[in-house]
């Protein structure tokens, strides 16, 4: 039997276990967060809770850092083992750097999460599917295998990639975005008369900013470097926009707009879309339920949108493709009318 | 009965044409695209098609320009009636300059929309709830009452403005997500690394990337003195985004995500919303329509956030406010596990 230490159990570390713990694993796991820690053991995400991390790092397989990027970084300066050691944080380059001492060091970052924090929304099934980087820098090539094994065994796909290859990728799909929506929320909301008529579009592109603050300003001053050269490219690009809405440049704003287009439609995800129109009136989603349950298709992506207030709206629900014309099926049979 | 004409039966014509003759209006349309016509005719949208808009538009109550903004500017120069006119372009300075010379016009614009175009997918319950703009500019007051009293038949709640304000307006909540959407889209997409990586916060935020470059291209260069003008003060808002994490400055950059997160949180639907844990397996949406079905609540919003490819999720179900608690029982009773 594998043995774990995982140094965190909050959501992430504690899907990390009830993960492992799922497929055999002993695990030990150490939190800040008394009650955090408490709550992870009812659940079954850790086996046992110890009360010196560095001493238990000693005595296990593999030790698994979670939490805010600073504290693992702190943690890492401060461990001493000859376990295999890794760790889930966001930003990889100055983790790799605070893990040199170690003997062995493979760092990796999930990129699976959810809004929510905390144990209680943990879940095994969190990382099924989801890309899982692992960082070459140094790493042995036997220990980059056990940590791909393990991954695997969470339900992810390993992604070898450099440390700094990594914080170039997340800083353009994930730190850059992070700090458009709150730019862009600060912004609008100065116009109060604005801000009480945004709908829909407005909403999407600022719903990441109400993520946490501090867990945030940690992952994007570590990663300063590659995030504030890409802020400095998207603020001189929209300068540019400026130019071309300004002088009315109809074929430069068409061409733009239409090669975004076309890029954005190639990060589709692997699935097939069914859109379903629905009226406002009671009832509607529990009979999409109901289709569902006919056609026996596996949901993976739905959203509904709606008017400002409210007022029916279009439910796109994504399957496994293959499966759509099934589904189309069983919504006709409800009486639902499909849209393109 | 009154008597409307609509000019452009696309998704917003045929949805207003649905709204009016659903309560009694005769509805006479026209479209310069034959099929569309004849849909919006076949879905009782309209009640009967005229071949020649401008000799028709001096024969009913009030004239209905929908379609792209540029047709609409185009068509109101040419219209000759003494018919109460309005229409339903996005943007209104130029519309309202374009029907200076018609005795009776009021602006409108309704807040509502899918992502989806045509006749197909139109419905009289689009603008249920929805903010409906009326401009002020120049229109008798008792114009200004009957079109109040149109748009409340259609199910949305008008909103007076000047044209002035309305663009101001849109052109932060709606037209500058747009560009900022497009550029995030094509500065990422040109590292096939980082793109390959990206998960839901960015496919949220470049959702509306996705949107017709046509109609948007007539938006943004009719728009272009606010418009432009905002672009430069994000452009400058980055820069200055980009000094702050250049100089790892936590305080500043926790203060602005902070500051961001509390206007967004003041953005909040006026719903509830309830979030609950989706193991990755099938049947899961079913056994949430079931308990939705159980409950009698009226689904106003939804969204299903998952990992980057499938497994599981967190499901957030918006209800009217009172009604939260008893759907949180209802999935209890399914057995689902609830997350704050």
């Amino acid at each position: 039997m594998s043995q774990a230490l995982i140094l965190g159990t909050g959501l992430i570390g504690a899907s990390v276990g009830a993960g492992l713990t799922g497929r055999g694993w002993h695990v030990a796991g150490w939190d800040p967060d008394r009650a955090a820690l408490a709550e992870a053991l009812e659940m079954g995400a850790v086996s046992e809770v110890v009360s010196d991390p560095f001493g238990a790092a000693g005595e296990v397989d593999l030790v698994v850092l979670c939490g805010p990027a600073a504290a693992i970084i702190e943690t890492l300066e401060r461990l001493e083992t000859d376990a295999l050691v890794t760790d889930v944080a966001g930003v990889k380059v100055p983790v790799v750097r605070a893990a040199r001492h170690l003997a062995r060091f493979v760092g990796g970052h999930p990129m699976a999460g959810r809004e929510s924090s905390g144990p209680g929304s943990a879940s095994a099934a969190m990382f099924r599917g989801a890309a899982w980087i692992l960082t070459e820098d140094g790493a042995a090539e036997t220990d980059l295998k056990v940590m791909e094994e393990t991954v695997e065994e969470l339900g992810a796909f390993p992604v070898r990639m450099s440390a700094e290859a990594h914080d170039a990728a997340v800083a353009a799909v994930s730190h850059l975005p992070q700090v458009v929506a709150s730019a862009l929320v600060d912004l609008v909301a100065s116009d109060s008369t604005a801000f009480s008529l945004a709908a829909g579009g407005f909403r999407d592109v600022t719903r990441i900013a109400l993520s946490e603050p501090g867990w945030w300003t940690d992952i994007l001053t570590e990663n300063r470097q590659p995030l504030s050269e890409l802020l400095r490219r998207l603020s001189a690009e929209l300068e540019e926009w400026a130019e071309r809405v300004e002088a009315a440049d109809r074929m430069a704003v068409a061409e733009r707009l239409e090669s975004a287009r076309r890029a954005r439609k190639g990060l589709a995800p692997p699935v097939a879309a069914v859109r379903v129109l629905l009226e406002d009136r009671p009832g509607e989603i529990a009979r999409v339920g109901h289709a569902l349950a006919e056609a026996e298709v596996d949901v993976r992506d739905l959203q509904l949108r709606h008017a400002t207030r409210g007022g029916g709206g279009v439910l796109t629900l994504s399957v496994t493709p293959g499966q759509e014309v099934r589904l189309a099926e069983a919504l006709r049979a409800e009486g639902f009318r499909l849209v393109d």
